[in-house]
């Protein structure tokens, strides 16, 4: 086995594509060695970026398709537009093992269904759960599941546990995954008769992967105290819109305070540097990239809504699962 | 009728207390007339503060007991110390037509349970909810259940949206209540059964009380398009601890980046009014007050760890309860 790496990338998916996709390609590449960018779109509209951002063509293969997932799509209607459109074209590639990853900026719901349609589960695992990174005080955690399942029993949770680890593990090699249960905290209330099972069967069974640190409320899960935090679908996801809301408030209180005078416009560019510098660990640039975990190939959605540099961080996050092994750590690991 | 009003304080409950319930009452009391104190807890600790802060003897009655309740105490060993704590006796004298509305910065669920055991629950409501107060781009916002009830059924959410309506209305008398399920928006997974019904429910039977606005997910909370915000105790809980986390989290980052160099501890002195008037507007203090809503009197709780100024602002949310008339609201816009 050679260290070359191949992506496939569904070109077509998410705001001002090809255009960040191909950019985003250029920016990867550049910190990035052997790598083979399989692209899949509409050559018409990519091969003059490629141009553009003077990409050199041995690193680049394009598999010209006409038929695109449009965002309004549903994850069904997406699926009956045939097996021509760039998202499926570029899932196929991993189930032909012609390619090590996917990447897509475009439908989730549509990139879900197509890989599931696609690609084999990882054995022992019923549900796919749907990860990302999350910033801490302390360095990065990762969060899951994030909205794949709404019902979820012990084994699916305990099953996120070792999943989360292993991508913690394959994005972060130094790291030591400590994994901790979403929960409310009030005493006589204390999560629900799943939650608890799972706990007492995380507590009984330890996995070689990582430690289990109990439960987590919501005001602690950006503290780094843990790394992996694990819930249902439904909770986690509206952990996650919730801290995107607050932070989104926040920084928009921020900059009405900083400009609603003439001294605060004054003072904010002295601050330049020092708000430069907390806006860059805050920029959900840096954390794009939601993994979906429990298929047997990485399967990565970058968010539609980024930009060229955002999709150069999911095409590293690629890149990471692969070198890492995530797949391989995940095998070796479940119950 | 007067308009003279009756708050019962748990004077013992919280850090520092019961100094900073005495220096609160004196906060409050300074843009508040007509309101009678009843204070329970030990007069030797609370008559030297009531002379130091200078309280008027009209306006106070204190209720010594020696028995309290502790940070530590479950909400079972806090009831089964007796009748004679000053959180029970507090409760106790709303249940006599003794007090108008009770607060307690103490222990959470001790309130719960001895109001619960002491108070009756408006006919037709089968649980009550804990509320709270969550500052949005627009004004505010109230967000409930935040972990009374793990489990909901449909009835409770409906009932959910009247009471926290009823709220709204009592605490900003001329704003339009306008109500949204907290859910996930992924289109195919689009919530469990439960909140589809509620929806299916609210959409049907129109409450004059509010306008139903739909779903809303976590990350537009805070836009303030709707501001009655409904779910089960555990999503709410998990939300709002969330939304803690996360400000808690960027506040400490940014004040990192403004004193990580000494060009930055020079301007963020420039910066002060502007960054004290985005403090301000975020203040935990002042949306101090968890409102316990279903019971047939108004149960505040403060935060434990808020100080004289935060409690203060409970006792406003109780004068604000009992003018706007919460319970009469609720009672007749029940279904």
């Amino acid at each position: 086995m050679t260290n070359q790496i191949i992506i496939a990338i569904d070109a077509m998916g998410g705001d001002n594509s090809p255009n960040k996709v191909i950019e985003g390609i250029s920016i990867h590449s550049k910190s990035s060695e052997d790598i083979i960018y399989k692209i899949f779109g509409n050559e018409k509209l990519i091969s003059p970026l490629i141009k553009k951002y003077n990409l050199s063509n041995d690193k680049i293969k394009i598999f010209h398709t006409d038929n695109i997932v449009e965002n309004e799509d549903t994850a069904l209607s997406a699926a009956k537009k045939g097996k021509d459109t760039s998202l499926w074209l570029a899932v196929e590639s991993l189930k032909h093992d012609a390619a090590d990853a996917i990447v897509s900026a475009g439908n989730t719901g549509a990139l879900f269904l197509i890989s599931k349609l696609n690609l084999k589960m990882i054995e022992n695992i019923d549900k796919p759960a749907l990860s990302a990174l999350w910033p801490s005080k302390k360095g990065m955690n990762v969060v899951l599941d994030l909205g794949a399942n709404i019902d979820c029993n012990s084994k699916n949770l305990i099953d996120f546990s070792i999943m989360g680890s292993a991508l913690l593990k394959a994005l972060y090699e130094d790291v030591k995954a400590n994994v901790a249960l979403l929960n409310i905290g009030s005493e006589e209330l204390k999560g629900n008769a799943m939650i608890k099972d799972t706990y007492q069967l995380l507590i009984e069974n330890k996995n070689p992967l990582f430690d289990f640190n109990g439960y987590i409320e919501g005001n602690h899960i950006m503290d780094g105290d843990v790394n992996v935090i694990v819930a249902d679908g439904f909770t986690g996801n509206i952990a996650l819109k919730t801290a995107e809301g607050t932070s989104n408030f926040i920084i928009s209180e921020l900059k009405n305070a900083l400009s609603s005078s003439i001294i605060g416009k004054f003072s904010s560019l002295l601050n330049f540097n020092n708000l430069k510098k907390f806006k860059n660990k805050l920029d959900p640039r840096l954390y794009n990239g939601a993994i979906l975990l429990g298929l047997d190939k990485p399967v990565i959605k970058s968010h539609g809504s980024t930009d060229a540099v955002g999709f150069a961080n999911s095409l590293k996050v690629c890149e990471k699962t692969i070198r890492g092994k995530l797949i391989d750590q995940i095998k070796n690991n479940i119950n």
